[in-house]
């Protein structure tokens, strides 16, 4: 049997031996734990460097936790924060912003594409009843970037929301499992992507795109979450060997080898969308801005490219998602275009 | 100046370079995420046979998420856990068992050198108001192995706690944050320290032992904890690329690279111990039978050493905590009687 | 000023003289507290005639702690809840689901005039992804009766939900706030409307109708929830001197007083509906089938009411809630249509 | 059989006749719920007026959800609250400290009689680790007065505990379950001794002393706890029908009506102590300042008296407690006098 076809997420790849190569080096000598290590120094004012501003960062296990605690920072217990129907929190996380927000609410708002728009959020706060007990009161916002669709916020988009959310003292966190794909399709420095358009907290995904175990949060408001430390402590989220994951997330951002990575991702998915085009029953779900490509096809295609030993996560009965990662190879993206083309040909001819 | 000698902690200490290895080694190829890879059914199988039973393996990123979440699981958010008053979960996880458990509540109980005693659990059951809605309910116990103190219990402590808390129908943790360290003083196997012992579940401690960003929790008996991968991810400590963490605990256990190191740390906290018999004016704290050390000492003799340029912990004014790495050296050791030495002697005369 | 005639809610009028009288002849004589007396174990005997099955009854002081601590014993940490959008639990309990819950999550379904439709729910758990852990778990559903628009379940209605429930493994919350009112009109016996339709447990409003600062929570499935007790008393929602609570609830239901108060209600806002079959600017958002009222009309003939003293809420711009109590009168409810008629009338000459 | 006599606790004693008459004269006309009512408005004041100084006042279900809601609003998650081992929160309230705090760890320290002292709160507070995210972070003391032992703390007691609050950064809570008998024993105002004397939030008991179903949170600073309204709503403590809480707790503050009932309820307690003083084979545990007795004495002689009828609650096998209530007989006291007399004599008799 041939080997697989692997699109079923960029979580499935390999590290970036970059970052396992930080990890050799970090590995001399002893360090103070839980953060108090000079390798953890230098890499939050390397990240201050990179975002051009005074950042604190956190590094966490995973996405999930990075996200759930930015929020439960962002709101209170009996806040609401809003967020796309599509949004991670809102479909993938199993409760962990209700858990660690002590019940926070999700209220998935409107938008295209696995975005949230700043008219649907305007509305949404407007009818929400603030200062009223009886409701969810308002508080944060969760923008994903790029989408979990696989398109990607402008910075005009990202400011519109931003700036619905200052005007009725909400928060903004951006969940950024795929930030670095966003920020290298946009071509804008982070610091654009987020704090100058109003992002106060932002999840910096590492993991998706390169890295082994370990996200981090970024904090780019001075006086937001004074106590985001305790929190992290006290969900059994600060490592004792900090230095580890501090060399890792330095290691990324060096010489932008996180840009790299998310550019040959994007590269690979726009790639197939280019080779999509001109198969006429195939369409997309949303425009392919980053490394996802989801894919609207008839249920016998998709079977077929199951049959012919394409690894991919069916999103309902007609519609494939193909993720890219910054290893997948022309090859790849090439067998599974002839793939499409020839399943859908197939389609065609066997009706 | 000189550089510093660490005994502030074992998690100062560096990776075993084998684990290091094997994150290479696992970095190949593409995996299915969140613990669906080869390599963690094989990580899996590989701790059943380690533990002479089918267990279940859950990597996580922390000691103090092992142990909350194995004690969330145990108790109920209206469940008292017993514990020492030394025990890390009472002491240095920031509100970590109340939080995962919805509010459960710790217990001190008595013991000596860090343990708790049969006898005191049994007084502290009888008179807990078990059935009275007004009261925390007794539901699980927590034992450090090694404990907090640097002892180690035996086989038989372990096994009268376990009988005391079955017949209550309690649960049985075991804090391993060093379980290798104990077990390497115990020369028992894995399973006669746990569950032939009455452990339900086990902090499988790594970190502190050579690891890097990664302990585990291990689950004994069969139909523990059957709903403990939804905790696990709603708290976001499941990594999508668990392939990594597998491999690396993999790679702690194979050819007892775990007790090896331990052995080594355990070796050289029982020479300070050594050296420090004929020191009239030092004492210990507890019996040396793991990797750490307490000393009482005279305020001026600590003081003396920190000016010397030793790293250690202070436990109120007039007790030190010297900690033993895999690696630390034998001059590392020398060094630190000797200093002792001095320090006692010139306090002695400068009196 | 003419004295305001209030529809605003059914919680703004007064309690049933027969609820204070019981409360003054329980109050003789020591009793043992939280639940131990005489006069609660007579009114468990009680409810478990009414509803003609050995049923627990925990009173508790609002119907937002019987919901919530229903639904929490119900689902899990981990778990969802299904409920129409329009549930009180989902837009008027300040997130008490997920406080209660440790982060339970409420998914909102469609149906018609504030139910769930079995059908919608059955779609919904299909693709919940059962046993996936990323996902919210489908663990149980809210049924609203009489439901947030003020239309009531058919029997029928209701055991085709508890079907669907009980085929997937969940769990069925019934939000009685309003369960008199929904008896009354359904014409059933309470066992009927509930645990005959597969009900598990209800939250029994007393206070809406007639009652002073007290609801209760009614488990008919003698398995569920083992545990509610140490719930109840955890949440501080265990009241010391509990006959007091008993007493009411047992007066309450005394010669069929609940279902008598109740009809009183809903005749009188049948009597509102009938009278505005008649003004053809005016619409009815759902069939008024309990004591609420909800009516369409332009914004200017509600402000008119507004003007002439009539106390009701807005539930958008262009939609009025009118509420009826067991004591609204005749005279109230003539007013009304009186004045919705010739604002009506006025607005149409006005344009 | 002679009816029994009845020392369990006062809350197994009837309510103020007065309390239910007011919440007759309450129930007249319609009110807007949920605390938006003329009654509540004038409770308010009149609290401010009873406190000499304005105060925001919260009626609850019980005293549980008073503490435990003032001290969530008070501490942190992360946070420690400091308490006797003999408060009520550490051993009669189930977790709910945890539970309403998502985790708050109570640290029982020591003290006289049920009391904390100040030295005490100090030395603990130095060892706390402030600042070290391992720690729990030192926010709240709670003091209970009258306390677990039936001692009463004066006002200077309470202020040297309240500044040594104040100069770390805590808020201090009182557990004023029985703040009436201990404002009746010490003959202070309210004011002089709460806030006055540094009490940042109250417990306001109310049931205990002659109240049905309901206590009252009072808060002192202006800017503690903001969020309250909206944290009582999401626990499900806010009564829609609040009219009848406040109604109640207004009576029992007028025309001294709770300083009445609890004088009397004390003054029993002292004829039981003086009664006592002459029998040699008995003593007191703690001084009875308040309504509770606790009665050192041999264990036949506790079971003589259950033998005889008397019902009260052990507290170990031989402390006897005997709580009086507002409207406990002198026959009452007399004969338990009595009996305690006769069972002494009998036991040194028999032996």
């Amino acid at each position: 049997m041939k080997p697989a076809i692997d699109f079923r997420s960029d979580n499935c790849g390999r590290a970036a031996p970059e970052l396992i190569e930080a990890l050799s080096a970090a590995n001399t000598g002893t360090a103070l734990g839980y953060g108090g290590d000079a390798l953890t120094a230098q890499m939050q004012a390397r990240f201050s460097e990179l975002f051009e501003a005074p950042v604190r960062v956190h590094p966490v296990a995973t996405g999930t936790a990075a996200n759930a605690l930015a929020l439960a920072a962002m709101a209170t217990p009996f806040g609401a924060v809003y967020c796309s129907p599509q949004a991670h929190i809102n479909t993938s996380e199993c409760n962990a912003t209700g858990f660690f927000g002590g019940g926070t609410k999700l209220v998935a708002i409107g938008g295209r594409y696995g975005k949230i728009s700043a008219d649907a959020l305007e509305s949404e706060i407007a009818a929400a009843g603030k200062g009223l007990s009886h409701k969810s009161q308002p508080k944060a916002v969760n923008l994903v970037q790029a989408t979990d669709l696989g398109a990607v916020y402008s910075v005009d988009e990202v400011a519109a929301v931003g700036a619905v959310a200052r005007a009725h003292g909400l928060k903004v966190h951006m969940d950024g499992a795929r930030f670095a794909n966003a920020v290298a399709a946009l071509g804008c420095t982070p610091a654009q992507a987020t704090w100058k358009a109003g992002v106060d907290m932002l999840s910096f995904g590492v993991t998706k795109n390169g890295g082994l175990l370990g996200d981090a949060i970024v904090v780019f408001a001075p006086d937001a979450a004074p106590d985001l430390g305790f929190h992290l402590r006290r969900a059994g989220l600060v490592w004792s060997k900090m230095r580890f994951a501090s060399a890792q997330i330095m290691a990324y951002i060096e010489n932008d080898l996180w840009l790299r990575l998310a550019r040959q991702a994007n590269a690979a998915a726009s790639a197939i969308a280019a080779g999509l085009e001109a198969i006429e029953s195939v369409g997309l779900v949303a425009p392919v801005q980053a490394n996802e490509v989801f894919v609207q096809m008839a249920p016998p295609a998709a079977a077929s490219l199951e049959d012919q030993g394409f690894l991919f996560h069916r999103r309902g009965p007609d519609v494939g998602r193909f993720v890219c990662r910054w290893d997948t190879g022309e090859d790849e993206v090439a067998a599974l275009v002839a793939a499409i083309r020839r399943s859908a040909a197939g389609r065609r001819a066997g009706r």
